[in-house]
């Protein structure tokens, strides 16, 4: 069975072909700055070895690039399949699931709309993903397509801890509360403690540490997520690459009052801005050594 | 020797004698909602049991205030004290010093313009304290006036500790790092752990957890503030009376948007609207029961 797993954003996709039953990867890829004249493709067969690195690649939107990427897969001399029809299915990862998903689901109508209905929540994410879903459809209607949300993982967290102590109704009217991320990546874990501990998953309890670009951290209670750092977007808790993670609130407001930022631009400021690559002169090496003796 | 300490708010005034010699409170009282209609005032010696609780006790002002507050304590059948001439000195405490003050000093003119210009970072309290300090300089031009700061006591920690991800210039021009607060409450509860643990302070290691209203908690390290809490302003770390505590920045600028509201509005929701007194339904019993038989 081969699958292809899919990550939309608002102009870029990146891909991979797996086959299940080998447990290998056969291809991967992505599509860069979709949209714009300078929109690049790459793609590895990594069985071959075969390499296209293409800029600019002409591709006016998602379902551009979808048929692109597919026509690479399926190429006589460096594609990994004859036929797309050699794929079962296409997975699409969902940045935010809201308190609506709970676990992977298959595309409908319906699911749609719900994810739509979230972009409010992540709205760099999930109209691209959305995008990704829709390209796909056109092109082969009957394809089916599943949906995995970073956030669903996290919908076992209790209300003590993922409540906020702010106004009930900026919880009920904004549903405003946490809802972490990275929970893909700490199913997979969980699966790999499982192995690794040889225990089953319901006696697993873990602080697990998900440390790339962005960062966060889930403790992990009988198999399930009990808490984790990441809050309402995946700006809450540690510094990152271009997130700043914990902030005073009234930084915030102090700084959009100074920059006279909307509350857009500082979300801009916030998440693309601030972290490891925001700053000029911490954390510098000098300091984390600093840092690492005096912890000793 | 007899002190009287002051805390100015921005529309109060909370004051007690002490008896240095002694080691005892002699008077104790506040006004409150100076300025208004409303306004009232408390007193009560603590030698003889004297009360005053009267409402409304007009005082247009905070000078108006200081003075009455002076003639109570004065006052021939309820007083304390014969003359003001009794008090060796007044201390005012002042939420915020930044990275100007990291000790109590006396006021001159240059102390009184420094705490002026940090008003930009604690507009609720600063300017308040000032007035306080004002009033008290224009009832007695002589009177020694001593600042002590909230955030003194943190100057030491490390820039690693208050620096946060944010672009350098935010820091360099607007002066956005953590302070900390409650630094007067640390300074004495390392003075008691030091005279419990008989140990020279500058070897005393400790976490120390301030809980009242506002709550916060330091990592003292060689008798010296490493890290706490709170950060540029009182609102960041636990979850307080009227503070939510940490929290997203993203759900800040949403909240906002959603709102319509300006950065200093914000400030007012997240400041008085949020934390216990904010929330209806978390953390209520249930949920805290449920949260420490989870965690047993």
């Amino acid at each position: 069975m081969k699958i292809l797993v899919i990550n939309c954003g608002s102009s870029t996709i990146k891909y991979q072909l797996y086959d299940m039953d080998k447990n290998e990867v056969m291809a991967k890829g992505r599509c860069d700055k979709i949209g714009l004249d300078t929109s690049n493709m790459i793609y590895k067969n990594l069985i071959t070895g075969d390499k296209i690195d293409q800029e600019p690649a002409p591709m006016k939107d998602h379902k551009e690039a979808v048929s692109q990427l597919i026509s690479v897969l399926t190429d006589k001399k460096i594609g990994v399949i004859k036929s797309f029809s050699e794929i079962s299915a296409v997975g699409h990862r969902i940045v935010q699931g809201g308190n609506i998903f709970s676990e992977a689901v298959v595309v409908t109508d319906k699911v749609k709309k719900d994810i739509d209905y979230l972009s409010d929540f992540a709205p760099l994410h999930n109209p691209g993903a959305l995008m990704g879903i829709n390209a796909m459809q056109e092109i082969n209607k009957d394809m089916m397509n599943v949906v995995v949300f970073d956030t669903a993982f996290h919908q076992t967290i209790p209300d003590y801890n993922y409540r906020y102590a702010i106004k009930e109704e900026y919880y009920t009217k904004y549903g405003i509360r946490k809802y972490g991320a990275h929970g893909t990546s700490y199913v997979y874990i969980l699966g790999q403690l499982e192995k690794l501990l040889n225990k089953p998953k319901d006696k697993i309890n873990a602080i697990v540490c998900h440390l790339g670009s962005g960062a966060s951290v889930c403790a992990i209670k009988d198999g399930k997520s009990y808490d984790t750092s990441m809050g309402f977007t995946p700006h809450e808790g540690l510094m990152m690459e271009t997130r700043c993670g914990d902030i005073d609130a009234c930084a915030v407001t102090k700084i959009m009052e100074k920059e006279n930022l909307t509350p857009r631009q500082m979300e801009t400021v916030l998440n693309k801005e601030c972290g490891r690559l925001g700053v000029c002169s911490i954390p510098d090496e000098r300091q984390l050594i600093e840092a690492a003796n005096n912890r000793k």
